[in-house]
């Protein structure tokens, strides 16, 4: 089949092998995928990953258990074992085992056809167009902060005008007192503006040490310094994205200032579908580019240019 | 009036000046008074602090508002302006206006004398000791946990059998499902054991990376890695101590792991006075030894004598 395919570097390839549906499993024909950050870490060597790319995406099951049978769906990302002390402890998501779909020893979703177990399954409603069905995952993942942290009342502040950034200025602006997305680039900026969100270009943006929550979402070192020059005394920092290591990381603050630090990763995708569907949360500016399949590695560059939101990747 | 006084090094001193006590504050006849690492740290040149050192401390009311004359007190340590934002919005521990008992811009209480705000004061029952009183103001750090972090059935483990280490492990270990210290001293570990408290040696300690709640109150960059490899996913980290910056830290795993890490400082008096004057927490197997004022400095060098837990200034 045809798939884009990372084995330290990402090819176009039309003679992939075709996945193999077991027990407990559902094979889906790709209709779309996403490009996020994470992909692009990966092209970069993250987690040593090979094989076919891709998390973010919605198709058509076509085997499989029989009540998922021709269902538009989306699917959760970590496959975990089931079996084992976190898994039956609730933290399936935390599975030391788990596959990660696209990121961990499981083939992603940039190909004519991606297997995934029955289980990670969710329906996607006629309503929401494959082009928002790709939201799905991360919008989940922006979701997974109001099951963190209290924003209601809060004044905010998201640093990071990038996709993930967009995605939880959009969840959190009808529930805090206020929030200001602050980003490097006028039009990433726009695109929160025309849903009603403040923005605010970096070099215009002077911290003063009262904001309540931070959602840092740069995923560089100097974001996370930022965030906390940013936040009040007892204040909270939602951390969304990772970095590397960095020499001049003083957690001192976090002491001093009695800051709590909150690592947020994947999230809740029924209350991603259900805002998507319902129209809460609208993307429709953040889609900066479509591709076939053929071009998926041209569509990996257009992703990689720091003035794009979402590239999407049309299968079918 | 005698003190011991830092100005670049620790010295004794029998002609400083007396403090002048002014309206809304309380003169103090200090009696004893307990050293901290954060003492250590500022003869280390910490916040550049210049003075009398010390902010554990019992002593009895001479000067200052009718209700508290003749009275035994012990103070908090922060003393807010009362009038800026911080203030008003109810964090005046975090008033950037502020000085500090003995660590920012404020005498502290290893002298005769010693002046504070009399808003700071608490009374000391008879039913503490002088001995037993100076452990309030770490004490009441320990419990700052408690207002920040449900411990009610969780697993704990606390990092680091010093002074603070004992205190928490302390408060925590009536409330949480288990409790086990680890340190680098058996004869530390010895006096938590007294205690009824599980201590393991560090050499003897394997973190599973399942335990809900670690305290890092190691005051070291390998203790807060060490106290991210013991924490669950989902758990949380209490930072309880800070640390120099330093290049290994890697913040990645809190976002894999959702971990929150909570930054922890000056706690309630109150509910530490209520458990020394009940025996909820026995300080008696931590204080190594007692000196008078003029051994102040021998004080201090025993004080960073890394075998000893709690070394007490008797000044009268």
């Amino acid at each position: 089949m045809q798939a884009i395919v990372f084995d330290g570097e990402a090819r176009y390839v039309d003679d992939y092998a075709e996945p193999q549906c077991e027990q407990g499993q559902a094979c889906i024909a790709v209709e779309s995928v996403g490009i996020c950050r994470t992909d692009l870490e990966i092209l970069q060597g993250y987690l040593g990953f090979k094989g076919v790319i891709g998390h973010e995406f919605v198709g058509t099951v076509i085997n499989g258990p029989e009540r998922w049978l021709g269902k538009r769906v989306t699917s959760e990302i970590n496959c975990p074992c089931g079996v084992c002390g976190f898994c039956l402890g609730g933290l399936g998501g935390h599975c030391p085992n788990r596959s990660v779909i696209g990121i961990v020893g499981h083939d992603g979703a940039m190909a004519e056809k991606i297997v995934v177990p029955a289980n990670n399954l969710h329906k996607v409603p006629d309503t929401i167009s494959n082009t928002e069905a790709v939201f799905i995952e991360p919008l989940a993942a922006a979701f997974e902060i109001l099951r963190q942290v209290d924003v209601n009342l809060a004044n905010t502040v998201v640093l990071g005008d990038g996709k993930l950034g967009q995605l939880v200025a959009r969840v959190l602006k009808p529930r805090a007192a206020s929030l200001v997305i602050v980003g490097k680039h006028a039009a990433k900026l726009d695109a929160a503006e025309k849903q009603g969100i403040q923005g605010c270009l970096l070099e215009d943006f002077h911290p003063t040490g009262e904001t309540d929550i931070v959602v840092d979402a740069t995923g560089t070192a100097s974001g996370f310094k930022l965030a906390m020059k940013t936040v009040r005394p007892r204040g909270t920092i939602v951390l969304k994205s990772t970095f590397a290591a960095d020499s001049g990381i003083n957690l001192a603050p976090i002491v001093i200032n009695e800051i709590t630090l909150v690592g947020s990763r994947c999230g809740p995708f029924g209350e991603a579908i259900r805002a998507l569907a319902s129209g809460d949360v609208d993307i429709s500016a953040m889609v900066s580019a479509q591709y076939s399949l053929q071009q998926g590695v041209e569509a990996i560059r257009a992703a990689a240019n720091g003035e794009n939101l979402k590239v999407i990747v049309d299968v079918k």
